[in-house]
Protein backbone atom coordinates (compact mmCIF):
# COMPACT_ATOMS: atom_id res chain seq x y z
CA UNK A 1 0.00 0.00 0.00
CA UNK A 2 2.94 2.51 -0.72
CA UNK A 3 0.73 4.42 -3.44
CA UNK A 4 -1.91 7.37 -2.26
CA UNK A 5 -5.16 5.79 -3.05
CA UNK A 6 -6.90 8.82 -4.23
CA UNK A 7 -10.17 9.37 -5.54
CA UNK A 8 -9.06 9.65 -9.07
CA UNK A 9 -7.33 6.36 -8.48
CA UNK A 10 -10.49 4.82 -6.99
CA UNK A 11 -12.91 6.31 -10.13
CA UNK A 12 -9.70 4.82 -12.26
CA UNK A 13 -10.18 1.32 -10.58
CA UNK A 14 -13.95 1.01 -10.84
CA UNK A 15 -14.19 1.83 -14.42
CA UNK A 16 -11.21 -0.55 -15.13
CA UNK A 17 -13.11 -3.44 -13.46
CA UNK A 18 -16.49 -2.07 -14.17
CA UNK A 19 -17.14 -2.82 -10.59
CA UNK A 20 -17.85 -0.85 -7.11
CA UNK A 21 -17.54 -4.24 -4.90
CA UNK A 22 -15.59 -4.43 -1.63
CA UNK A 23 -15.56 -7.58 0.05
CA UNK A 24 -15.71 -7.82 3.10
CA UNK A 25 -13.97 -9.78 5.92
CA UNK A 26 -16.05 -10.72 8.95
CA UNK A 27 -14.36 -14.00 10.20
CA UNK A 28 -16.77 -15.02 12.60
CA UNK A 29 -16.00 -18.30 14.13
CA UNK A 30 -19.67 -19.52 14.31
CA UNK A 31 -19.50 -19.16 10.89
CA UNK A 32 -16.59 -20.42 9.35
CA UNK A 33 -16.30 -24.02 7.50
CA UNK A 34 -15.05 -26.41 10.50
CA UNK A 35 -12.07 -27.06 8.54
CA UNK A 36 -10.33 -24.06 9.62
CA UNK A 37 -11.43 -24.32 12.91
CA UNK A 38 -8.34 -26.49 13.10
CA UNK A 39 -5.71 -24.23 12.50
CA UNK A 40 -3.86 -21.83 15.08
CA UNK A 41 -5.14 -18.96 13.42
CA UNK A 42 -8.29 -19.84 11.82
CA UNK A 43 -9.45 -15.88 11.09
CA UNK A 44 -6.27 -15.02 9.15
CA UNK A 45 -6.73 -18.80 6.90
CA UNK A 46 -10.36 -18.31 6.39
CA UNK A 47 -9.70 -14.36 5.02
CA UNK A 48 -6.95 -14.87 3.06
CA UNK A 49 -9.39 -18.12 1.03
CA UNK A 50 -11.80 -14.97 0.48
CA UNK A 51 -9.48 -12.79 -0.41
CA UNK A 52 -7.69 -15.65 -3.18
CA UNK A 53 -11.47 -16.00 -4.32
CA UNK A 54 -12.76 -12.44 -4.48
CA UNK A 55 -9.18 -10.84 -5.64
CA UNK A 56 -10.30 -10.84 -9.93
CA UNK A 57 -12.98 -8.67 -9.07
CA UNK A 58 -12.61 -6.49 -5.77
CA UNK A 59 -11.96 -3.15 -5.95
CA UNK A 60 -11.75 -2.83 -2.05
CA UNK A 61 -11.24 -4.94 1.21
CA UNK A 62 -13.20 -4.03 4.46
CA UNK A 63 -11.98 -5.63 7.40
CA UNK A 64 -13.95 -5.46 10.19
CA UNK A 65 -11.88 -4.84 13.16
CA UNK A 66 -14.35 -5.89 15.48
CA UNK A 67 -13.97 -10.06 14.72
CA UNK A 68 -10.10 -9.73 15.60
CA UNK A 69 -10.04 -7.64 18.54
CA UNK A 70 -12.89 -10.10 19.27
CA UNK A 71 -9.71 -12.33 19.88
CA UNK A 72 -7.80 -9.76 21.54
CA UNK A 73 -3.79 -9.81 20.96
CA UNK A 74 -3.99 -13.11 19.03
CA UNK A 75 -6.62 -11.11 16.91
CA UNK A 76 -4.88 -8.85 16.15
CA UNK A 77 -1.41 -10.80 15.25
CA UNK A 78 -4.04 -12.10 12.44
CA UNK A 79 -5.33 -8.82 11.54
CA UNK A 80 -1.59 -7.83 11.38
CA UNK A 81 -0.70 -10.36 9.01
CA UNK A 82 -4.18 -9.99 6.77
CA UNK A 83 -2.74 -6.98 6.20
CA UNK A 84 0.28 -7.68 4.70
CA UNK A 85 -1.27 -10.59 2.77
CA UNK A 86 -3.91 -7.92 1.02
CA UNK A 87 -3.21 -7.64 -2.91
CA UNK A 88 -1.29 -4.16 -3.33
CA UNK A 89 -3.81 -2.71 -6.00
CA UNK A 90 -6.75 -3.45 -3.42
CA UNK A 91 -8.09 -0.35 -1.61
CA UNK A 92 -7.95 -1.51 2.23
CA UNK A 93 -10.49 0.15 4.38
CA UNK A 94 -10.11 -0.70 8.27
CA UNK A 95 -13.96 -1.27 9.31
CA UNK A 96 -13.18 0.13 13.40
CA UNK A 97 -15.81 2.76 13.88
CA UNK A 98 -12.84 4.48 16.10
CA UNK A 99 -13.47 8.26 17.57
CA UNK A 100 -12.52 9.86 21.14
CA UNK A 101 -10.96 13.05 21.89
CA UNK A 102 -8.24 14.87 20.16
CA UNK A 103 -5.01 13.47 22.04
CA UNK A 104 -6.59 9.68 22.05
CA UNK A 105 -7.95 10.15 18.44
CA UNK A 106 -4.19 10.44 17.33
CA UNK A 107 -3.33 7.30 19.18
CA UNK A 108 -5.56 5.52 16.72
CA UNK A 109 -4.96 7.36 13.46
CA UNK A 110 -1.29 6.36 14.06
CA UNK A 111 -1.88 2.67 14.18
CA UNK A 112 -4.44 2.82 11.47
CA UNK A 113 -2.63 4.61 8.94
CA UNK A 114 1.22 4.32 10.68
CA UNK A 115 1.57 1.15 11.85
CA UNK A 116 -1.30 -1.08 10.01
CA UNK A 117 -0.98 1.27 6.89
CA UNK A 118 -4.43 0.87 5.67
CA UNK A 119 -6.04 3.32 2.92
CA UNK A 120 -8.68 4.08 5.12
CA UNK A 121 -10.63 3.97 8.88
CA UNK A 122 -14.35 4.51 9.53
CA UNK A 123 -15.09 6.59 12.60
CA UNK A 124 -17.96 7.67 14.11
CA UNK A 125 -18.90 11.67 13.88
CA UNK A 126 -20.69 12.07 17.33
CA UNK A 127 -17.69 13.65 19.19
CA UNK A 128 -17.69 16.59 16.54
CA UNK A 129 -14.79 17.58 14.41
CA UNK A 130 -11.91 18.35 16.45
CA UNK A 131 -12.83 14.21 17.48
CA UNK A 132 -11.92 13.50 13.77
CA UNK A 133 -9.31 16.09 13.26
CA UNK A 134 -6.09 13.86 13.94
CA UNK A 135 -7.11 11.62 11.32
CA UNK A 136 -7.90 14.08 8.77
CA UNK A 137 -3.98 15.10 9.35
CA UNK A 138 -3.34 12.39 7.54
CA UNK A 139 -3.82 13.69 3.65
CA UNK A 140 -3.17 10.47 2.18
CA UNK A 141 -5.76 8.55 3.82
CA UNK A 142 -9.61 8.64 3.93
CA UNK A 143 -11.63 9.03 7.02
CA UNK A 144 -14.77 7.08 6.22
CA UNK A 145 -17.51 8.60 8.35
CA UNK A 146 -20.89 7.56 9.96
CA UNK A 147 -23.80 9.39 8.09
CA UNK A 148 -26.63 6.98 7.43
CA UNK A 149 -26.35 3.41 8.72
CA UNK A 150 -28.46 0.67 7.77
CA UNK A 151 -29.19 -0.91 10.95
CA UNK A 152 -32.92 -0.14 12.36
CA UNK A 153 -31.57 1.96 15.19
CA UNK A 154 -30.48 4.40 12.08
CA UNK A 155 -34.10 6.02 12.82
CA UNK A 156 -33.05 6.73 16.88
CA UNK A 157 -30.38 9.26 16.23
CA UNK A 158 -29.69 9.65 12.67
CA UNK A 159 -32.58 10.32 11.10
CA UNK A 160 -34.44 12.77 14.33
CA UNK A 161 -34.80 16.17 12.92
CA UNK A 162 -32.66 19.33 13.88
CA UNK A 163 -34.34 22.74 14.71
CA UNK A 164 -33.70 23.88 11.27
CA UNK A 165 -35.66 20.53 9.63
CA UNK A 166 -32.53 18.35 8.69
CA UNK A 167 -31.85 15.35 9.91
CA UNK A 168 -28.96 14.65 11.96
CA UNK A 169 -27.25 12.78 9.37
CA UNK A 170 -27.25 15.66 7.30
CA UNK A 171 -25.87 18.03 9.95
CA UNK A 172 -23.35 15.48 9.55
CA UNK A 173 -22.68 15.81 6.00
CA UNK A 174 -22.11 19.18 6.33
CA UNK A 175 -19.90 19.11 9.31
CA UNK A 176 -17.63 17.06 7.64
CA UNK A 177 -18.81 17.26 3.86
CA UNK A 178 -16.25 20.56 2.68
CA UNK A 179 -14.83 20.77 -0.62
CA UNK A 180 -11.50 20.80 0.44
CA UNK A 181 -11.72 17.67 2.51
CA UNK A 182 -13.40 15.34 -0.91
CA UNK A 183 -9.99 13.80 -1.55
CA UNK A 184 -9.68 12.04 2.38
CA UNK A 185 -13.45 11.88 3.41
CA UNK A 186 -16.26 9.31 2.74
CA UNK A 187 -19.91 8.77 4.44
CA UNK A 188 -21.26 5.49 4.75
CA UNK A 189 -24.82 5.67 3.62
CA UNK A 190 -26.79 1.85 3.79
CA UNK A 191 -28.31 0.75 1.15
CA UNK A 192 -31.17 -0.05 3.11
CA UNK A 193 -32.04 3.89 2.68
CA UNK A 194 -33.28 4.31 -0.97
CA UNK A 195 -35.66 7.53 0.50
CA UNK A 196 -32.91 9.47 1.55
CA UNK A 197 -30.39 8.99 -1.58
CA UNK A 198 -31.25 11.80 -3.75
CA UNK A 199 -31.52 13.86 -1.27
CA UNK A 200 -27.84 12.90 0.33
CA UNK A 201 -26.47 13.16 -3.03
CA UNK A 202 -27.60 16.51 -3.41
CA UNK A 203 -26.07 17.69 0.21
CA UNK A 204 -22.62 16.48 -0.84
CA UNK A 205 -22.38 15.59 -4.85
CA UNK A 206 -18.57 14.79 -4.94
CA UNK A 207 -17.78 12.70 -2.01
CA UNK A 208 -17.23 8.91 -2.41
CA UNK A 209 -19.37 6.60 -0.25
CA UNK A 210 -19.07 3.39 1.38
CA UNK A 211 -22.23 1.42 1.03
CA UNK A 212 -23.09 -1.76 3.48
CA UNK A 213 -26.54 -3.08 3.35
CA UNK A 214 -26.66 -4.89 -0.58
CA UNK A 215 -27.09 -8.82 0.52
CA UNK A 216 -28.20 -10.02 3.80
CA UNK A 217 -29.11 -6.64 5.06
CA UNK A 218 -31.72 -6.58 1.96
CA UNK A 219 -30.64 -3.25 0.27
CA UNK A 220 -31.05 -3.20 -3.57
CA UNK A 221 -28.51 -2.31 -6.29
CA UNK A 222 -30.41 -0.65 -8.89
CA UNK A 223 -31.86 1.80 -6.72
CA UNK A 224 -28.55 2.46 -4.77
CA UNK A 225 -26.26 2.84 -7.72
CA UNK A 226 -29.02 4.47 -9.90
CA UNK A 227 -29.33 6.94 -6.93
CA UNK A 228 -25.96 7.71 -5.60
CA UNK A 229 -23.88 7.42 -8.51
CA UNK A 230 -22.02 10.52 -9.34
CA UNK A 231 -19.86 11.75 -12.76
CA UNK A 232 -16.73 10.28 -10.85
CA UNK A 233 -18.62 7.22 -10.00
CA UNK A 234 -18.30 8.16 -5.94
CA UNK A 235 -19.25 4.88 -4.57
CA UNK A 236 -17.63 1.67 -2.92
CA UNK A 237 -20.74 -1.19 -2.23
CA UNK A 238 -19.63 -3.60 0.63
CA UNK A 239 -21.11 -7.15 0.81
CA UNK A 240 -19.55 -9.06 3.49
CA UNK A 241 -21.80 -11.89 4.73
CA UNK A 242 -23.19 -12.68 1.06
CA UNK A 243 -19.61 -13.51 0.12
CA UNK A 244 -18.29 -14.71 3.05
CA UNK A 245 -21.12 -17.33 3.75
CA UNK A 246 -23.00 -17.86 0.49
CA UNK A 247 -24.16 -21.19 2.02
CA UNK A 248 -24.18 -20.97 5.63
CA UNK A 249 -21.85 -23.54 7.04
CA UNK A 250 -21.73 -25.63 4.15
CA UNK A 251 -19.43 -22.46 2.03
CA UNK A 252 -16.47 -23.10 0.44
CA UNK A 253 -13.97 -22.25 -1.95
CA UNK A 254 -15.98 -22.48 -5.11
CA UNK A 255 -19.13 -20.71 -3.26
CA UNK A 256 -17.11 -17.88 -2.48
CA UNK A 257 -16.04 -17.53 -6.29
CA UNK A 258 -19.61 -18.04 -7.30
CA UNK A 259 -21.04 -15.79 -5.09
CA UNK A 260 -18.43 -13.08 -5.56
CA UNK A 261 -18.88 -13.30 -9.39
CA UNK A 262 -22.28 -13.27 -9.11
CA UNK A 263 -22.74 -9.50 -7.82
CA UNK A 264 -19.38 -8.89 -10.03
CA UNK A 265 -21.57 -9.27 -12.67
CA UNK A 266 -24.50 -7.75 -11.54
CA UNK A 267 -22.29 -4.58 -11.20
CA UNK A 268 -21.10 -4.81 -14.32
CA UNK A 269 -24.31 -4.53 -16.13
CA UNK A 270 -24.29 -0.55 -14.79
CA UNK A 271 -21.39 0.06 -16.96
CA UNK A 272 -22.83 -1.65 -20.39
CA UNK A 273 -25.88 0.35 -21.16
CA UNK B 1 -13.46 -9.30 38.95
CA UNK B 2 -15.82 -12.13 39.89
CA UNK B 3 -18.75 -9.95 41.48
CA UNK B 4 -21.25 -8.27 40.33
CA UNK B 5 -20.25 -4.66 40.56
CA UNK B 6 -23.57 -2.87 40.67
CA UNK B 7 -24.79 0.85 41.57
CA UNK B 8 -25.16 -0.22 45.34
CA UNK B 9 -21.57 -1.92 44.84
CA UNK B 10 -20.48 1.52 43.55
CA UNK B 11 -21.92 3.66 46.23
CA UNK B 12 -20.75 1.59 49.17
CA UNK B 13 -16.85 2.34 47.80
CA UNK B 14 -17.53 5.75 47.08
CA UNK B 15 -18.74 6.22 50.67
CA UNK B 16 -16.39 4.00 52.10
CA UNK B 17 -13.38 5.34 50.33
CA UNK B 18 -14.86 9.17 50.46
CA UNK B 19 -14.05 9.60 46.75
CA UNK B 20 -15.42 9.29 43.09
CA UNK B 21 -11.77 8.54 42.18
CA UNK B 22 -11.43 6.69 38.85
CA UNK B 23 -7.70 7.35 37.37
CA UNK B 24 -7.51 7.38 33.73
CA UNK B 25 -4.58 5.01 32.81
CA UNK B 26 -3.22 6.53 29.04
CA UNK B 27 0.25 5.31 28.51
CA UNK B 28 1.30 7.66 26.09
CA UNK B 29 4.99 6.65 24.78
CA UNK B 30 5.94 10.37 24.40
CA UNK B 31 5.05 11.20 28.39
CA UNK B 32 6.38 7.85 30.19
CA UNK B 33 9.53 8.48 32.22
CA UNK B 34 12.42 7.49 29.83
CA UNK B 35 13.40 5.07 32.83
CA UNK B 36 10.20 2.36 31.81
CA UNK B 37 10.83 2.51 27.64
CA UNK B 38 13.95 0.43 28.35
CA UNK B 39 11.24 -2.16 29.00
CA UNK B 40 9.77 -5.05 26.50
CA UNK B 41 6.33 -3.85 28.30
CA UNK B 42 6.55 0.01 28.72
CA UNK B 43 3.08 0.21 28.78
CA UNK B 44 2.28 -2.03 31.49
CA UNK B 45 5.38 -1.60 34.04
CA UNK B 46 4.41 1.96 33.71
CA UNK B 47 0.63 1.44 34.17
CA UNK B 48 1.68 -0.85 37.18
CA UNK B 49 3.28 1.45 38.76
CA UNK B 50 0.72 4.02 38.69
CA UNK B 51 -1.84 1.26 39.88
CA UNK B 52 0.41 0.69 42.84
CA UNK B 53 0.66 4.29 43.29
CA UNK B 54 -2.70 5.17 43.49
CA UNK B 55 -4.66 2.43 44.49
CA UNK B 56 -5.40 2.97 48.25
CA UNK B 57 -7.47 6.02 46.58
CA UNK B 58 -8.92 4.97 43.67
CA UNK B 59 -12.42 3.59 43.50
CA UNK B 60 -12.10 2.77 39.66
CA UNK B 61 -9.38 2.23 36.60
CA UNK B 62 -10.25 3.60 33.27
CA UNK B 63 -8.21 1.96 30.71
CA UNK B 64 -7.55 4.18 27.69
CA UNK B 65 -7.64 1.25 25.15
CA UNK B 66 -6.28 3.52 22.04
CA UNK B 67 -2.90 3.75 24.10
CA UNK B 68 -2.51 -0.02 23.49
CA UNK B 69 -4.27 -0.10 20.32
CA UNK B 70 -1.44 1.81 18.77
CA UNK B 71 1.14 -1.25 19.44
CA UNK B 72 -1.32 -3.75 17.71
CA UNK B 73 -1.23 -7.19 19.00
CA UNK B 74 1.89 -6.30 21.27
CA UNK B 75 0.11 -3.40 23.28
CA UNK B 76 -3.12 -5.79 23.21
CA UNK B 77 -1.05 -8.37 25.55
CA UNK B 78 0.33 -5.38 27.60
CA UNK B 79 -3.62 -4.83 28.09
CA UNK B 80 -4.55 -8.24 28.95
CA UNK B 81 -1.75 -8.18 31.57
CA UNK B 82 -2.91 -5.25 32.70
CA UNK B 83 -6.21 -6.12 33.37
CA UNK B 84 -5.38 -8.84 34.84
CA UNK B 85 -3.18 -7.25 37.29
CA UNK B 86 -5.94 -4.09 38.72
CA UNK B 87 -7.17 -4.71 42.30
CA UNK B 88 -10.41 -7.16 42.39
CA UNK B 89 -11.81 -4.45 44.27
CA UNK B 90 -11.43 -1.35 41.87
CA UNK B 91 -14.08 -1.03 39.15
CA UNK B 92 -12.56 -1.33 35.67
CA UNK B 93 -13.94 0.73 32.71
CA UNK B 94 -12.12 0.18 28.85
CA UNK B 95 -12.92 3.31 27.61
CA UNK B 96 -12.88 2.02 24.07
CA UNK B 97 -15.70 4.19 22.71
CA UNK B 98 -16.77 1.17 20.31
CA UNK B 99 -20.51 0.46 18.33
CA UNK B 100 -21.51 -1.02 14.81
CA UNK B 101 -24.20 -3.01 13.95
CA UNK B 102 -25.36 -5.85 16.05
CA UNK B 103 -23.79 -8.74 14.73
CA UNK B 104 -20.59 -7.01 14.87
CA UNK B 105 -21.02 -5.05 18.78
CA UNK B 106 -21.93 -8.73 19.66
CA UNK B 107 -18.43 -9.49 18.83
CA UNK B 108 -16.98 -6.14 21.27
CA UNK B 109 -18.99 -6.63 24.05
CA UNK B 110 -17.51 -10.66 23.64
CA UNK B 111 -14.52 -9.52 24.10
CA UNK B 112 -14.70 -6.69 26.68
CA UNK B 113 -17.20 -8.50 29.27
CA UNK B 114 -16.17 -12.20 28.27
CA UNK B 115 -13.01 -12.41 27.59
CA UNK B 116 -11.14 -9.57 29.19
CA UNK B 117 -13.95 -9.43 31.41
CA UNK B 118 -13.98 -5.35 32.73
CA UNK B 119 -16.94 -4.42 34.34
CA UNK B 120 -17.57 -1.38 31.87
CA UNK B 121 -16.81 -0.28 28.17
CA UNK B 122 -17.50 3.05 26.99
CA UNK B 123 -19.92 3.39 23.89
CA UNK B 124 -20.84 5.69 21.43
CA UNK B 125 -24.84 6.25 20.67
CA UNK B 126 -25.04 7.68 16.88
CA UNK B 127 -26.01 4.16 15.66
CA UNK B 128 -29.18 4.06 17.41
CA UNK B 129 -30.40 1.67 20.35
CA UNK B 130 -30.24 -1.60 18.48
CA UNK B 131 -25.92 -1.14 17.99
CA UNK B 132 -26.10 -0.70 21.70
CA UNK B 133 -28.04 -4.23 22.56
CA UNK B 134 -25.60 -6.42 22.17
CA UNK B 135 -23.81 -4.82 25.25
CA UNK B 136 -26.92 -4.56 27.25
CA UNK B 137 -27.44 -8.14 27.02
CA UNK B 138 -24.54 -8.59 29.43
CA UNK B 139 -26.93 -7.64 32.76
CA UNK B 140 -24.06 -7.62 35.46
CA UNK B 141 -21.81 -5.26 33.00
CA UNK B 142 -22.26 -1.36 32.18
CA UNK B 143 -22.18 0.04 29.01
CA UNK B 144 -21.18 3.60 29.79
CA UNK B 145 -22.50 5.93 27.05
CA UNK B 146 -21.46 9.09 25.56
CA UNK B 147 -23.92 12.21 25.91
CA UNK B 148 -21.86 15.66 26.47
CA UNK B 149 -18.34 14.93 26.06
CA UNK B 150 -15.84 17.36 27.53
CA UNK B 151 -13.94 18.45 24.17
CA UNK B 152 -14.72 21.60 22.34
CA UNK B 153 -16.15 19.77 19.05
CA UNK B 154 -19.49 18.89 21.45
CA UNK B 155 -20.62 22.10 20.50
CA UNK B 156 -20.81 20.22 16.71
CA UNK B 157 -23.53 17.99 17.16
CA UNK B 158 -24.00 16.97 20.83
CA UNK B 159 -25.14 20.09 21.50
CA UNK B 160 -26.87 21.09 18.33
CA UNK B 161 -30.80 21.58 19.03
CA UNK B 162 -33.58 18.84 18.11
CA UNK B 163 -37.25 19.83 16.49
CA UNK B 164 -38.35 19.85 19.93
CA UNK B 165 -35.66 22.28 21.41
CA UNK B 166 -33.59 19.39 23.17
CA UNK B 167 -30.04 18.97 22.50
CA UNK B 168 -28.71 15.75 20.65
CA UNK B 169 -27.53 14.57 23.91
CA UNK B 170 -30.39 15.32 25.75
CA UNK B 171 -32.01 12.45 22.91
CA UNK B 172 -29.17 10.40 23.85
CA UNK B 173 -30.18 10.57 27.56
CA UNK B 174 -33.93 9.74 27.04
CA UNK B 175 -33.01 7.03 24.16
CA UNK B 176 -30.69 5.03 26.83
CA UNK B 177 -32.02 6.57 30.10
CA UNK B 178 -34.94 4.35 30.57
CA UNK B 179 -35.50 3.06 34.63
CA UNK B 180 -34.67 -0.57 33.59
CA UNK B 181 -31.32 -0.14 32.89
CA UNK B 182 -30.54 2.46 35.63
CA UNK B 183 -28.38 -0.64 36.92
CA UNK B 184 -26.10 -0.98 34.38
CA UNK B 185 -26.02 2.22 31.79
CA UNK B 186 -23.85 5.24 32.70
CA UNK B 187 -23.16 8.34 30.83
CA UNK B 188 -20.78 10.17 29.63
CA UNK B 189 -20.75 14.21 31.18
CA UNK B 190 -17.39 16.59 30.75
CA UNK B 191 -16.74 18.63 33.81
CA UNK B 192 -15.94 21.04 31.31
CA UNK B 193 -19.64 21.74 30.89
CA UNK B 194 -20.94 23.11 34.05
CA UNK B 195 -24.09 25.27 31.94
CA UNK B 196 -25.71 21.99 30.98
CA UNK B 197 -25.28 20.28 34.28
CA UNK B 198 -28.63 20.39 36.26
CA UNK B 199 -30.35 19.88 33.52
CA UNK B 200 -28.60 16.58 32.83
CA UNK B 201 -29.60 15.91 36.47
CA UNK B 202 -33.35 16.41 36.09
CA UNK B 203 -33.45 14.04 32.87
CA UNK B 204 -31.65 11.31 34.49
CA UNK B 205 -31.96 11.90 38.31
CA UNK B 206 -30.89 8.06 39.26
CA UNK B 207 -27.69 7.09 36.48
CA UNK B 208 -24.47 6.58 37.55
CA UNK B 209 -22.28 9.43 35.27
CA UNK B 210 -18.44 9.13 34.28
CA UNK B 211 -16.97 12.51 34.37
CA UNK B 212 -14.08 13.29 32.66
CA UNK B 213 -12.66 16.86 32.11
CA UNK B 214 -11.07 17.35 35.41
CA UNK B 215 -7.49 18.49 35.89
CA UNK B 216 -5.21 18.88 32.37
CA UNK B 217 -9.23 19.80 30.63
CA UNK B 218 -9.93 22.34 33.55
CA UNK B 219 -13.09 21.10 34.54
CA UNK B 220 -13.97 22.49 38.48
CA UNK B 221 -14.31 20.01 41.03
CA UNK B 222 -16.89 21.69 43.30
CA UNK B 223 -19.13 22.53 40.49
CA UNK B 224 -19.11 19.33 39.29
CA UNK B 225 -19.98 17.48 42.49
CA UNK B 226 -22.37 19.95 43.70
CA UNK B 227 -24.50 20.05 40.22
CA UNK B 228 -24.33 16.18 39.39
CA UNK B 229 -24.06 14.45 42.76
CA UNK B 230 -27.20 12.29 43.73
CA UNK B 231 -28.78 10.88 46.63
CA UNK B 232 -26.37 7.45 45.60
CA UNK B 233 -23.43 9.43 44.89
CA UNK B 234 -24.29 8.48 41.35
CA UNK B 235 -20.72 9.24 39.81
CA UNK B 236 -16.85 8.49 38.77
CA UNK B 237 -14.52 11.11 38.11
CA UNK B 238 -11.83 10.53 35.84
CA UNK B 239 -8.49 12.41 35.98
CA UNK B 240 -6.00 10.86 33.41
CA UNK B 241 -3.19 13.37 32.72
CA UNK B 242 -3.29 15.27 36.00
CA UNK B 243 -2.68 11.87 38.08
CA UNK B 244 -0.24 9.60 35.30
CA UNK B 245 2.09 13.22 34.04
CA UNK B 246 2.06 15.29 37.16
CA UNK B 247 5.48 16.67 36.56
CA UNK B 248 5.57 15.87 32.62
CA UNK B 249 8.76 13.89 31.32
CA UNK B 250 10.16 14.54 35.09
CA UNK B 251 7.44 12.09 36.77
CA UNK B 252 8.15 9.81 39.43
CA UNK B 253 6.42 6.90 41.47
CA UNK B 254 6.41 9.79 44.28
CA UNK B 255 4.79 12.36 42.18
CA UNK B 256 2.20 10.24 41.43
CA UNK B 257 1.23 8.90 44.76
CA UNK B 258 1.10 13.22 45.79
CA UNK B 259 -1.30 13.90 42.89
CA UNK B 260 -3.32 10.90 43.29
CA UNK B 261 -3.38 12.10 46.95
CA UNK B 262 -4.43 15.42 46.28
CA UNK B 263 -7.42 14.60 44.03
CA UNK B 264 -8.17 12.46 46.59
CA UNK B 265 -8.27 14.97 49.40
CA UNK B 266 -10.05 17.68 47.27
CA UNK B 267 -12.82 14.85 46.84
CA UNK B 268 -12.78 13.90 50.90
CA UNK B 269 -13.60 17.27 51.88
CA UNK B 270 -17.08 16.88 49.92
CA UNK B 271 -17.90 13.90 52.52
CA UNK B 272 -16.80 15.42 55.86
CA UNK B 273 -19.18 18.98 55.80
Amino acid sequence: MGIHKNAEWLTGRIRDLQSFLCVGLDPDISKIPESYKKSKEPLLDFCKDVVRATESVAIAYKINVAFFERWGSQGYRQLEELVRFLPQNSFVIADAKRADIGNTSSQYAAYYFDQLNVDAVTLHPYMGFDSLEPFLQYKSKWSVILALTSNPGSADLEMQNMMDGSFLFEKVLSLFGRTEYTDQIMFVVGATQPAHMSRIRQNIPNHFLLIPGIGEQGGDLKTTIGSLRNTHEGMLINVSRGISYPNGVNTNFESIVDAASSYSEAMKRFFCG
